[in-house]
C-alpha cells in the first residue's frame, strides 16, 4: 500500500504539536498494521512548508520560520491526491473559521479532514450539511463508488477524547431514538462551578483560572457560552435537529451593562464589581442544598438548545465533577429512565490530541487498514 | 454492490430477536446507504434453517421447528462466501461456548463474526489469541491482503450498548497507558446494591429481582461472581494482560458453606440463613458512611485482576447508580488524576441489540460502506 500523506494545519499550536508526537509515538505500531504515513505539508496561522524532513524531531516552528506565507488554498492543492489509490488528509488543528471554510472544497479534491475544530459544525446550517454531503457525493451529485468516500471527522470537536460523537451517531444509525442531551461541555466552566464556594469572588476565580492557563487569553470567549453553544448545535444537528447558532438560547455570564470594548485586564478588574450577584445565586443554590454548574441542553422534542447557569442537587452526576471533566448524558428511547452518560477530562492537548487519533484510526479502518 | 449475507444463532432468544427487529427497522436507512443484507440462515441451540423468506414479520420459532436439527458446522458451512467480494457475517446471540468455539474456523473460513457471547474473549487465552489474529492472517499464517480482514467483534459483551470496548482499544491504539480499570458490570448485581438497604433480608431481594426477571434462572450464576469475572477478563486482555479465567480472583456472594447440588429453589430458601452476614457487612459501611457495591477491577502495574465486594463513599460515583446502571472508569496515563468514565443501563434485550448493531455499523464501516 502506498504510504497516506498527511497535511497538518496549526502545526504549531499545543493541539497540532501534541498530535504530531502522538502518530510519530504510534508509528511503528501503525506501520506493523499496514499503515505508514508521511507528514508532507505543514502550516501555521502565517506560514506553511511543503519539504517535510521526515525525522522525529522536528523543531516546526524553525521548519515553518522559512517557510513560505500561508495560503490555505495552495496548502489543500498540495494535498491533492494523485491517483484514486492515495490516501490524503488534512488534519485542521486550528480553531479558524477561514479554515473550516475551506473544508467542502478539500472534500471535492479527495481529502479526507479530521478536526477538532468546531467551526465546521456550528457553521452555516447550509454550508455544514453541503460538507456532510460532499463525503458521500461527488460536486456533481452522484453517489461516491464503493469505498470512495471522502471523511470529514470531528469527534474531538466535542468533549476532546471523550467518545461523545461516535456514541451519538450510533446510537442514531442503530434506530434509538434521542429525546434529549444535557451536558457540562466546557472544561474551563466545570472547573470554575467545580471550584466555587460560598465566600468566594467569582472574578478572583476567572483571574486565577486564567492565570493557570485554565481560561482563553480573553476569560469573557468562555464566559459569553458560545464555545458551549457552538458544542450543543453540533449535537443537536447530529440528531437531525435544522438549527442556526444564532437560534441557541444563551445565558451569557458576562454581565450585559459591562461595555464590551473593554479590555481583558479592564474587564476581569471591573468583574469583580458583580461577585455579589454570583454569590447572590450561589447562596439561593446552597439554600436549597444544590450546586451551580453552566449546563448545555438539547430538547429534541421542542427543536430547542439552550445554554445556561442551572442548579443542581449534591447527589446528581453533573453536582460531583472535578477539575475540568465534562460530562454528557444521553437521554433516548432505549436509555430510558436511566442515561447512558460519558464523563472525563474535556479539554487538554493529550485528550484533545487522542480524540483527534481515535479518529485517524475511524477513517483507516474504514480504508481497509487492520488497525 | 452485493448484499451482505447475514446468519443469525440465537435467532429465538431475547437479544437474537430483538436484534433482527432493530436491522430490519433500520435496512431502508441502511439500503440508502448502500447496504443491503439478506438473512440467509438462523438457528436456535435445537434447530437450523438455511431457507428464510425476506419477509418482515417472520415467526422463527415456527420456522425453526420446520428446519433440521442443529449442527453448528453445516451452519457456518452454510454461510462461507462464495468469492472474495462476498460479504458474509454471523451474529452469535447465544452464550453457548460450543459456539464460541467455532469463531476461529469462521474467519478461516472467511465469515465475520459480530457477538454479545462472553465466552470467547474469556476462553483459554491461546485460543482466544489465535481467534484474534486470524481476523488479520490467513490460516497459513501470512496476513490477509489489504482490506480482506475478516473481524470478530464483541462490544456488547461488557456493558451491553455502552460503548467499552472501542473507548478501552482506541485509547491504547492511540499510545495511551492505561493504569487501571474499575466497573459495575453486572446488571444484575449493580440493581441488588442499589437496592439493598438496612433492614432489609438480602435473600428476598434476590427472590424480589429472580421474580422480576433481573437475575439468571438460577441466581447463583450471578452471586457466583464469575459473568463479572469473565467481564474483568475481556477488559485486562484488551490491555495485553495474559491471564486465563482461573487467574482472576473472585469473591463469590455464595456461601462457601452452602452445597452445590441444591436446586435453585433451595438455594433461595437456605440463602436467608445468611442474611445476617450480609446485613453486618452493609452495616459496617453504613457506619463509615459508605455502601457495598460489588466491583471488578483490572490492576496493570501489577497485573491482577479481580472482583469483590467492596465498600464505596456516598458520594463516589459507585455508589450513586440507579436500576441496572454499569459503570466502568478508566485511569490511564492521560485520563489523570480523573478517569474517563462512561456509565449507564448495561443489561437489557433493547440496549444489548443495539451494542451489537453498533459493531455492524463498524464492520460495515470497514467493508467500505457509507454508514
Amino acid at each position: 500500500m502506498p504510504s497516506v500523506r498527511v497535511g497538518v494545519i496549526g502545526v504549531t499550536g499545543g493541539v497540532g504539536r501534541t498530535l504530531v508526537k502522538q502518530l510519530q509515538a504510534q508509528a511503528p505500531w501503525l506501520a506493523s498494521r499496514g499503515v505508514n504515513f508521511e507528514i508532507s505539508s505543514v502550516a501555521n496561522s502565517k506560514k506553511m512548508a511543503f519539504q517535510v524532513p521526515s525525522t522525529d524531531r522536528l523543531d516546526w516552528s524553525s521548519l515553518l520560520q522559512q517557510g513560505e506565507p500561508l495560503d490555505t488554498q495552495s496548502f489543500l492543492d498540495s494535498m491533492k491526491p494523485r491517483d484514486s489509490d492515495q490516501h490524503c488528509l488534512v488534519f485542521d488543528c486550528s480553531a479558524s473559521e477561514a479554515v473550516a471554510q475551506l473544508y467542502l472544497g478539500a472534500l471535492h479534491s479527495g481529502i479526507h479532514v479530521i478536526t477538532p475544530n468546531k467551526r465546521l459544525t456550528s457553521a452555516p446550517l447550509e454550508y455544514c450539511k453541503a460538507v456532510q454531503q460532499a463525503q458521500w457525493h461527488c460536486p456533481n451529485g452522484s453517489p461516491r463508488p464503493h469505498g470512495q468516500a471522502k471523511r470529514v471527522l470531528y469527534e474531538a470537536a466535542v468533549g476532546a477524547g471523550l467518545p461523545i460523537i461516535t456514541t451519538l451517531q450510533d446510537l442514531l444509525s442503530s434506530g434509538d431514538e434521542v429525546q434529549s442531551i444535557q451536558g457540562i461541555l466546557s472544561g474551563t466552566l466545570s472547573h470554575l462551578f467545580n471550584s466555587y464556594g460560598p465566600g468566594q469572588s467569582f472574578a478572583r476565580l476567572v483571574q486565577d483560572a486564567r492565570a493557570q492557563g485554565y481560561t482563553e487569553p480573553d476569560p469573557r470567549d468562555d464566559l459569553c457560552g458560545m464555545d458551549v453553544a457552538r458544542k450543543v448545535l453540533t449535537l443537536a444537528r447530529e440528531c437531525g435537529v435544522a438549527m442556526e447558532l444564532g437560534d441557541v438560547q444563551v445565558e451569557s455570564l458576562i454581565p450585559a451593562d459591562m461595555p464590551a470594548e473593554m479590555s481583558s485586564e479592564e474587564f476581569l478588574t471591573s468583574f469583580s464589581q458583580y461577585d455579589s450577584v454570583m454569590q447572590h445565586r450561589l447562596e439561593q443554590a446552597a439554600a436549597a442544598n444544590r450546586v451551580l454548574r453552566y449546563v448545555g441542553c438539547v430538547d429534541i422534542p421542542n427543536r430547542t438548545c439552550s445554554v445556561a447557569l442551572q442548579e443542581f442537587p449534591q447527589d446528581h452526576p453533573f453536582a460531583q465533577l472535578s477539575g475540568t471533566d465534562n460530562i454528557v448524558s444521553f437521554h433516548t428511547r432505549r436509555y430510558s429512565p436511566q442515561p447512558l452518560t460519558i464523563r472525563g477530562p474535556g479539554a487538554g492537548l493529550e485528550v484533545t490530541a487522542a480524540g483527534v487519533f481515535g479518529d485517524f484510526l475511524r477513517l483507516l479502518r474504514s480504508l481497509g487498514y487492520a488497525v
